[in-house]
């Protein structure tokens, strides 16, 4: 969702925003599972580059900041010391966000959990010479996902104005403990977690014309997989993320 | 679906490939129709460079280009004359086509039908300020669209294959019209029209917990848009790949 000047940014249309980026996040996870594994694509040297999946994702970043891309509070880079200046100019953006948020970037960690742990489990064995499409899979789920994440800049500010008071202490006392305690809502997020393994079945399974005869079990994506996207890394990241920007909320 | 060498492209797999890309054109259209219309993409010296989305459309299938996509027989670049050479290894795909199928590509034709006809009836009119990502959400779109359309040579390919006698007389006559008809099956496209509206039901559906909660009248992308773009310009484009490839297939 865009970071619309007219918009509240409550707890409740930030949930809705995030309700929202789970779609996309579950297309991105279906369109990078038609490809195979295409080990080729990660290897250094393979080609004259040093592995296609970096040459692809550094210099499209480095296009879409040119571009104007990070500008938005709601996008972070993943090698922001390669990025050139936009060259578009200013957008008024609702400055919703504490000015700390700029320094809250966890990427890099996004970046290692996806290669080793996710992507394993995501896709096929197997090469079908698709390297740049691949990479470019890689390159839309990965600002899919991160983008999810660092919202939850978005959900600690609204978090902390509707209860300033409970967690001003906290943050005083830079506890990051008691901030990830007070933060958590079990509920919410086991919601959350069941309804991207519906989404997964539902826009993951093979859709036939004729009533009733929609393939409903051979999902493209496993939507068990997606649920522990969400309950391993999703959502204990973006509590991250929460934690990072809200001990920075009162410099 | 990738070239695989073992894979065989009868026109039953032909088909079940064009039905899978189905999903990814509609998850596009779905991730573009997220932002309005935002004009300053498109507008010619906005920013310090012709415009945003041209800037980020020719260096994106520059970069793309350079890590090896349009070495598959499956892509077709829209600006082929400022591709960078391929620093990638040659893959074996397999060579199913005939030589002449290089020679075709209507992108010029997707790229002024989209700007043109379907993005106005897609998006909201407004401005957000995400203009990287909303050129970047038309490049996958149009990327996925014209693989779709540029497909019609392997449709094509195994047409031919299934009945040489019926199209060899109508391909040394140069009859395109008689290769039109032959190649046209109302029965099946009226099909895939029907198939592609339901699709935009169940992918651009709000998914919630509660069973038979879900918001089937809400859609992300309107359904008779997604059948319209079928019927109107993505049936009708793949066809005239069709005939401009096997009026070639002699040669």
């Amino acid at each position: 969702m865009a970071a619309d000047s007219n918009s509240e940014y409550t707890l409740d249309s930030v949930r809705k925003a995030l309700e929202r980026q789970e779609d996309t996040i579950i297309f991105n996870l279906i369109d990078r599972a038609k490809f195979p594994l295409n080990s080729h694509t990660y290897e250094q040297h393979y080609a004259t580059i040093a592995s296609i999946l970096n040459f692809l994702f550094r210099n499209t970043e480095a296009i879409q900041a040119k571009a104007g891309r990070y500008k938005s509070p709601e996008e972070n880079p993943f090698f922001p010391e390669y990025l050139p200046k936009s060259v578009v100019p200013d957008y008024p953006f609702s400055k919703i966000l504490h000015p700390g948020a700029a320094s809250v970037n966890i990427n890099k960690s996004i970046w290692a959990l996806y290669f080793q742990q996710l992507l394993p489990l995501l896709v096929a064995s197997g090469d079908d010479g698709n390297y740049a499409q691949t990479a470019a899979a890689d390159l839309s789920l990965l600002q899919a996902i991160s983008r999810r994440i660092h919202y939850g800049k978005f959900v600690a500010e609204a978090k902390f104005r509707e209860s300033p008071k409970d967690y001003e202490p906290l943050i005083c006392a830079q506890d990051k403990e008691g901030l990830m305690k007070l933060l958590t809502s079990e509920r919410v997020e086991e919601m959350v977690k069941k309804r991207v393994e519906k989404k997964a079945m539902v826009f993951g399974q093979s859709v036939s014309l004729e009533r009733d005869d929609d393939d409903k079990t051979n999902y493209k994506v496993n939507p068990s997989l997606v649920y522990r996207l969400y309950d391993k890394w999703v959502i204990p990241l973006t509590k991250e993320v929460e934690v990072q920007y809200l001990l920075r909320r009162l410099d």
